[in-house]
């Protein structure tokens, strides 16, 4: 079968600390300390072997390109992938992806041939004290499709049942596969954000203003869940002018450009005095932002802090003490109803996620169009194996 | 009467941008910017005036001196108060204070003439739009006792009946008036640490480790709090040794010298590998505290920030990122049912805060005492005007 191959040199820095189990399998813990000159093609390999008892093979109908995707092609000065994640090479990229059952192992109860599913990225073991205290997202013995394990840029994966949710309930309002499959695809960046918004920061009272800073696929999301779940006002600070319209198409009532504008100044007259009841921290560069993340708080503000960045940043937490506001840290989508919460939101149509869509291209284009994101021009690009 | 009164040269810095009102007023948002020169002295002042309807006039017992009290003596290299809270000078200092009521207004309803009482330094105002909104620690129009009208470093105090808090149940525990106003006066310390942990960061699960960093009377209160709400293990972290001796009395079981030994080591062992539940930041050194803050974190866990340091500070956001923690910003003691609680852990003996006290000095004798802070060696300093 066709599949997008990430593969790089395994070259630790001198400072990294690498524990010599993970070394022995290149199994990068941040791949920013150890991978190096990534190569990322089109290649043609095996189909994936009958499934285990527990496991499915899915038909991709549609994967889309990561901001972890992105970081993985592009490199620092001295060529080290950006991306600061799990990382395992020679992998098949690619973990945004919903598609079609088209095998199932003979323990499957829940899903059969036919069926429609999206899949979390994250295998947690269910095992470890994480997971069986559960936060799954931090479990110990982590495996990531498209990062430590083969993906969906390709035209078939196998994936375990356990990390499968339906997607059938898009057909009522999709009343076609492979828009169903579009739509089902976004369901892994929108659980994302979920469990920043909802699991860990418990979510904000509707009425409350919400402000997204970043409108990359994960702020449109961040855009779309704040409309669906109440918000008085969404405010979009986003540099890139294409990306603003984004937010806007997706659910935002303003966005701003904060070269061009104060953030605070637009959130305080648009909540009328009141400032932000959440801020949802979607650019990935946690420095630039929080200065102006500190201006829009309201009082009893909850900051979700999505977006990834691994450089320090500055805070002063004593306006944050001021204004008994909270930062969440959070990673990943599984557990929480995040998954399920998130499907019911599409086929029921209260968010819009097709908004975010601004490029469909097959597997032979998808090195193409992983090139051409380093503008951050576009949302969500989804790479069709069918195509 | 005797009273203490704290005075200082309105003064703003050039760069301090200070509302015309404010200035008319002599009222500083933050005291840092504007208050040089401090004097602190006893002298004799007028006895309060007659209750207003709804006002007590309050019989001091005892009034602890608070950090704050020593940022009004310390300076820093311009002659500047170092405190960066609210301040209006001329004022009788003191917040930490219980006392026997002596007289009451016409429409006081809750409280008769020999009730124990203590009371909210902050003097909400119950109209604006923070304080309707449920926050009253964030009032628009904050006034302070101690800090911008008369306190509790006096032998007669007036204030609000919706500012008191009964102490008649402590001579359960503590049958003499005494002890119970020592006690008792240890109410609002011990609330503003219990805002922070149970209030906005919702508490931690019983069973779960603690970690208090600073061991100050806000840290005592936060081993103490810890304990009684069950942490299977409370580890305090602060470089004085007399201090660490008064948090293993007030409920830590262990307590650690930073600087002689790794804080996130002792937690790790304390906790079986699972890292803290809870941390307390009681030290008001954030950048010092940060990364040791940040060694400690188990998954899940949340960081209460109670200290108070108006400096910015460095944090690697990811690591409460890929730990699913969360950070509580938090001031004030109003609200939350946080000093009812408060006084019922002590009058149940389910805090035992008498181990916090290090002295006890009558009024004449409180400049010295205050003088006698820099060494940062004692617990609990409590001004006794019938001494």
């Amino acid at each position: 079968m066709k599949a997008i191959v990430v593969d790089a040199e395994w070259a630790p820095r001198p400072e990294a600390v690498i524990d010599p189990a993970d070394a022995a399998r290149r199994w990068a813990v941040n791949a920013n300390q150890v991978y190096r000159s990534p190569k990322i093609e089109m290649t043609t390999i095996a189909d994936p072997t009958g499934p285990g008892p527990k496991e499915l093979i899915v038909q991709v109908g549609a994967c889309g390109i990561c901001g972890s995707d992105v970081h993985m092609y592009e490199t620092d000065d001295l060529g080290y992938m950006l991306l600061p994640y799990h990382m395992r090479c020679p992998v098949v990229g690619g973990h945004e992806f919903a598609g079609t059952v088209v095998e199932i192992g003979s323990e499957v109860s829940d899903f059969k041939k036919g069926d429609l599913v999206t899949v979390e990225e994250i295998q947690w073991c269910g095992s470890c004290v994480a997971c069986r205290g559960g936060y799954p997202n931090q479990c110990a013995h982590i495996e990531d499709l498209g990062f430590t394990i083969d993906g969906g840029f390709a035209e078939f994966v196998k994936v375990p049942e356990k990390a499968c949710w339906s997607l059938n309930a898009l057909l009522e309002r999709y009343s076609d596969v492979e828009t169903a499959l579009e739509i089902g695809s976004m369901s892994e960046p929108t659980s994302v954000v979920y469990e920043g918004m909802f699991t860990r920061a418990g979510g904000f009272k509707p009425g409350g203003g919400v402000v997204v800073f970043g409108a990359g696929p994960i702020g449109l999301a961040a855009c779309a869940l704040a409309r669906a779940a109440g918000a008085s006002t969404v405010v979009c600070a986003e540099t890139v002018p294409e990306r603003r319209a984004l937010a806007e198409a997706c659910g935002a009532d303003a966005s701003v450009d904060p070269m061009a504008q104060n953030v605070a100044d637009v959130v305080r007259e648009r909540t009328h005095g009141r400032g932000a009841s959440m801020i949802v921290e979607a650019s990935g560069n946690f420095q630039a932002v929080m200065g102006s993340i500190e201006d829009c708080l309201g009082v009893g503000a909850k900051v979700a802090v999505v977006g990834m960045d691994a450089r320090p940043a500055t805070l002063n937490l004593i306006r944050h003490q001021l204004s008994a506001a909270a930062i969440y840290g959070t990673v990943g989508h599984c557990g929480g109803w995040n998954f399920p919460n998130v499907i019911a939101l599409m086929a029921s149509g209260r968010i819009e996620m097709e908004h975010a869509v601004t490029k469909r291209v097959g597997l032979d284009a998808m090195v193409r169009a992983l090139a051409g994101t380093s503008d951050r021009k576009d949302g969500k690009i989804l790479i069709k194996p069918g195509m």
